[in-house]
């Protein structure tokens, strides 16, 4: 069930009418048994967690805030769950890290119904639920104006495998995971109104703008790839797509003191995105490195560890491709049409 | 510097001028190194932490919202970065938990002044520093409407001597550390303009209710008194006050599935919250016990570890009152006048 903002706000029961404690106990109603790992849960002044022997805890937070990274209009509340969980468990992906135990913080405006709290808390917890990740814990509180979920999560890694920005050499290539752009044409598919208020769309391609509609929704973290590059190590580097994969590139070439050259060719441009971009008068290629929110990871990796990547790859079930490699020299290009030209910005959701 | 909210947006640097990463570089100026245990801080997809030999994570989450738990007019923006880590910390002491890292997610309006920010970043590392807290990573997002600072904090207990509210026992008496009712005095004293536009106030209570101001905007979280208890296993079980010393009294007989009565006249009112309620026309122990924000501990304490608690109070340097004591008989009441009452109802944010 889609919010509908412009509901009458006592038509249906809303959160304000739960208070505090009845949004948590709707939110628990919907949670499996905790694992053995979880001393003490949801109800006291804080979890207990058990560590996972012999490696480190991984920490991260990420908030979803509405009129910034999505509109009640076109997001339904089950993909806001799903959503705020899964940026964080990608970050955790990104680590090499095994996502356990996450916190969820709801400011809600008073005026939202209950049916679509309930839907948020379904999508939280069937992701959680898949990836093994308890809520331990959260808050409430009111919310003045926009909703906004945030979420800390707790992962946990061998101190050693850690999978950071940092640590690409000159010569690593540059992998990226599954196809990039679709989050950004699904976002604008749907700002449009998916086909009801927007250009005409030939049948054919609907159900490809209709899979970048839900890569924006309810992208799925690449909790798996990160877990199989930590373990055998065959990545130097990793990062997630959060804000494109041309600031992802930065970053990791920023971090490492080196620069990157990638061949526009080899990008794997999400098909429905690259019809979106082209009827809309885009470079497909710049608005797919530019696009954010695809949530793929990009490691490095070094020549000797091809195989192991490619093998650890292959067992998570995600295809990767071999996009370019890291420079010495400190200029981030990709390589089209014969010219070298700079990386587009990236996705900015703060300016 | 207090945020002036009516202050015209373009004539000051705003965090909005500044972008993410220079929100992100601006709070990392005002930390600290941070300890050998963060193996990898702020500046990744995550941060890696070793854990504490031998003893659990404890971990908890807590928000900040503008217009529901403070007012821009009368919160300095330092006052908003204490509180903001300070909730968490009190989260944690209740548990008898170490605190050790600390994640910062930041929802600001892009009018908000970068003086403002500094000050709320200095205001959340003071504190932090005090308490040897690390900020290991955090979140920055636009916010449309209110600023919302949301804190989740990591600490440690051996994992038999984490402090819960479920262990009380029938007999144990109760205790409160410091005093209750200051803070919602305070808030009421700040919110009239603090003698401007209030009440008049006579020269020699101006100490006292300043002494509330100073309460509900930069409470002290009880963390050596958590820790001595935990450590001392000298409580059954505990909570800290942040909706009320009544609501959290009716908590912890809930959770353990007892009753209780407190004594009114042994309640530690604060003087000037005294003062003000009585000035109200309130009742001040009813006011006191309904109060939020107190952030003081209460502890039931079997008779047999009484000695043991009033040592770990004393080396904690806090005052501790006993109040009272659990009951088998499921009622939570005051006695007072001969007569025993219903508590008043707790302090809501969220309806």
């Amino acid at each position: 069930v889609t919010a509908d903002a412009t509901r009458p706000p006592r038509a249906v029961p809303t959160v304000g009418d739960l208070g505090e404690r009845g949004v948590i106990d709707r939110v628990r109603a919907r949670l499996p048994a905790p694992p053995a790992a979880v001393l003490l849960g949801i109800g006291d002044d804080a979890a207990v967690v058990a560590p996972d022997r012999n490696r480190a805890d991984v920490v991260t937070t990420d908030a979803l805030v509405e009129h910034v990274h999505f509109e009640r209009r076109y997001v339904p509340p089950g993909a806001i769950g799903h959503k705020a969980l899964a940026v964080n468990l990608s970050d955790l992906a990104a680590m090499g890290a095994r996502p356990r135990v996450a916190l969820l913080s709801l400011v809600l405006p008073p005026s939202w119904p209950v049916a679509d709290l309930d839907a948020l808390a379904g999508g939280f917890a069937a992701l959680a639920a898949r990836h093994r990740v308890a809520l331990v814990g959260g808050n409430v509180a009111r919310s003045p104006g926009p909703l906004v979920v945030d979420v800390a999560a707790v992962g946990s890694v061998h101190r050693r495998r850690a999978l950071t920005r940092s640590a690409a050499r000159p010569g690593d290539a540059i992998y990226v995971s599954g196809s990039v752009g679709g989050a950004a044409a699904g976002l604008a598919w749907l700002a449009s109104g998916a086909g009801r208020a927007g250009p005409d769309v030939p049948g054919d391609i609907r159900p490809a703008l209709d899979a970048c509609a839900e890569r924006f929704l309810r992208p799925e973290p690449r909790v798996r790839l990160g877990l199989a590059l930590g373990g055998t190590r065959s990545a130097s580097a990793a990062i997630d797509l959060s804000d494109g994969l041309a600031d992802a590139l930065r970053q990791v070439a920023e971090a490492s003191g080196l620069g990157a050259v990638i061949e526009g060719a080899a990008v794997p441009v999400d098909p429905g995105a690259r019809w979106w971009f082209e009827r809309h008068g885009a470079d497909p290629l710049d608005a797919a490195l530019a696009g954010g929110e695809d949530y793929e990871l990009l490691a490095t990796v070094p020549a000797r560890r091809a195989r192991a990547f490619a093998a650890a790859a292959a067992r998570a079930g995600v295809r990767v491709s071999r996009i370019g490699v890291m420079t010495a020299a400190r200029r981030v290009v990709v390589a089209r049409g014969g010219r070298e030209e700079e990386l587009p910005a990236g996705f900015a959701h703060f300016r």
